[in-house]
């Protein structure tokens, strides 16, 4: 099966679905995960997609948020096991694809996760300088779907490259001093639902109902409907790190916090 | 095939998909419903649900609007003749219920209902409290697509319970007074366009050129098209009901009316 | 396959896709292409199918921007080759046909563009009188594909009418004045991201790194990365147009302009 992910809003995924329809079978599932990703973010890219693709089946999953189309970086293809990852070299890729490697290796009971192989996509003169989504990757990930994620090095496109050559991007991590009771980190995206979505492990609000966030007290709780509504409350959300959220109504602006804000919570 | 509707937003139907992906065959058909369902609104979700699901072939249709996540509301599964629901046992799921099973009477020509029976989802300590829908109904939905709608209760984690201790919702009736002239009934709920859509059956602007509305004559007419554009009117919708509309522009404004609010037409 | 594009939003489209899985196979593949293409635009709409459709291979297109639903427009389905579109007579399909007749003649070699041929589709009291997509369209286009595209003179509901008979449009061609080096065109839609996107060819934009917009001189750049973040430029788009654009921003605000206004572009 394939997926595809993309910031590109509508209709312009529909242009990559033909591609991708053209050359793989109708057997095959094709799935959207979401287009209206943040747009050229891709630290926002990373988090969503470590967070979703990882759920699905072996697949090859098409990865489109790529603020540097038309500049020289380049286009490749990871395999981290049984999966494929298709899209731009600017880190996009790289915190789902070890997601995916770890995940691999708790589900085969091993604890030896897949290595991650790298393969740069080659391509000449595509028929548009700013959609490579339909003229670079969905071929790519099309080809790469067709042959088979264990087929990948048989592809004349793709050459493989040294893992170390890849654009790097890892999401930054919180700063967890237990012995102070307290968490240093910030919000790495907010959601649809205003949701301000931190860097900060859950286990910082194990056996407590309530902390300090930027020096305010708010209750700390299993979900929504542990405050009333309107109220802020911070929970572990379902990537397992603690939110700034509003029972029916927006953490960002309660919280008066933005993607990148520091968020500090003390215990 | 397997339907999924929410009001999850984006990007947090892909991790439900992929778990389902994950549990039943690629052959199989998976469409989504609509993801942005009126968020946390269990009657606006109720309407769309009856007007949407009974126009597909049988299915398990999985429904997350639920905003009692995290409290002890249950899980459950329904089982209508050829289809089954799986949801919150919050209501959302009963009005579609008792349509889907109106449809297969008509269809099969006995007008002989099948019977709703229900199954309550068994499930302990999900990976999150907060999305049920990718830890508790989406595996479960999987689940019973994998096993058959009518191999439901060979599932271990269902267990037949009795419809009558479900939550019951029913979409309010408007109260029709042909002697009078008059109907009173309110708005369920407002589509993307702005139509108000009421809970007054169509039938009251049978043979009427114009009617009330809320004490203003207002044109009754079979389409958009029947008045110019920026005008108001009242036409029966594609759900059978009375809508309070205005030709490229939006009824709510038009008629200063939302959901819940009262209308009355006389004709 | 069967593709489905609408103006319906949210969440119309599933009960359409409700009768298009009643209709078709299971193991058919069923593509939205998008639903929130401009409302009730049928130009802006023709541009986006005559752009978005020919990456598809061969398939039934089912597209419901209908803005005359309720009056006696015709409901038609068009033949091009391998392909075959379902819609209303309101010319939103014939940029698209033309495209795709084009498209399938580069493709063979032959240089022969088929035929375009056109069948008016019956239908009697649908169920509802705004509601074509899920009562007329669907159906029709379900009973394409499971005909066969090159069975559509079997189908009852379909009787064979000259092409000429049909609604037809044109999006508007620009005025090239190659010796003064001007061209004159218009704004044909502006995308989600604000992109202005004209009818001026690309070419106007060969060889030359600035040009006049509108009597303002802006960069001519292969993509965003161009120029500096929130600076307007002039591209080639991926439809091979002019595009007015800002880097991280909007171009129809940088300069002025939206659908329909006037755009010329002196080099």
């Amino acid at each position: 099966m394939l997926t595809f992910a993309s910031d590109f809003g509508s209709p312009y995924p529909a242009a990559v679905k033909g591609v991708l329809c053209s050359t793989v079978d109708e057997s095959a599932r094709i799935v959207d995960v979401a287009h209206d990703l943040p747009r050229q973010s891709v630290r926002a890219g990373a988090f969503w997609l470590r967070e979703t693709l990882p759920y699905f089946p072996p697949a090859v999953h098409l990865v489109v948020i790529d603020p540097g189309v038309g500049t020289d970086r380049a286009a490749v293809a990871l395999r981290v096991g049984d999966h494929a990852l298709v899209g731009p070299d600017n880190g996009v890729l790289r915190p789902v694809a070890r997601r995916l490697a770890a995940a691999q290796a708790t589900d085969d009971g091993t604890d030896t996760a897949p290595e991650i192989e790298a393969f740069e996509i080659h391509y000449e003169n595509p028929a548009s300088a700013t959609f490579h989504g339909r003229d670079v990757f969905g071929p790519a990930a099309g080809e790469v779907h067709a042959a088979g994620v264990d087929a990948m090095e048989t592809l004349d496109d793709l050459t493989p490259m040294p893992v170390g050559d890849l654009v790097d991007l890892d999401l930054p991590a919180a700063d967890v001093d237990e012995s102070e009771g307290r968490a240093t980190g910030e919000v790495l995206v907010v959601d649809d639902f205003g949701n301000a979505i931190t860097n900060l492990p859950g286990t910082v609000l194990d056996g407590v109902d309530s902390v300090l966030v930027n020096d305010e007290r708010v209750p700390a709780v299993e979900s929504f409907a542990g405050v009333d509504r309107g109220e802020r409350l911070v929970t572990v959300g379902s990537h397992g790190n603690v939110e700034c959220d509003v029972n029916h109504g927006r953490g960002d602006e309660a919280f008066g916090v933005d993607v990148g804000d520091r968020v500090v919570v003390e215990w």
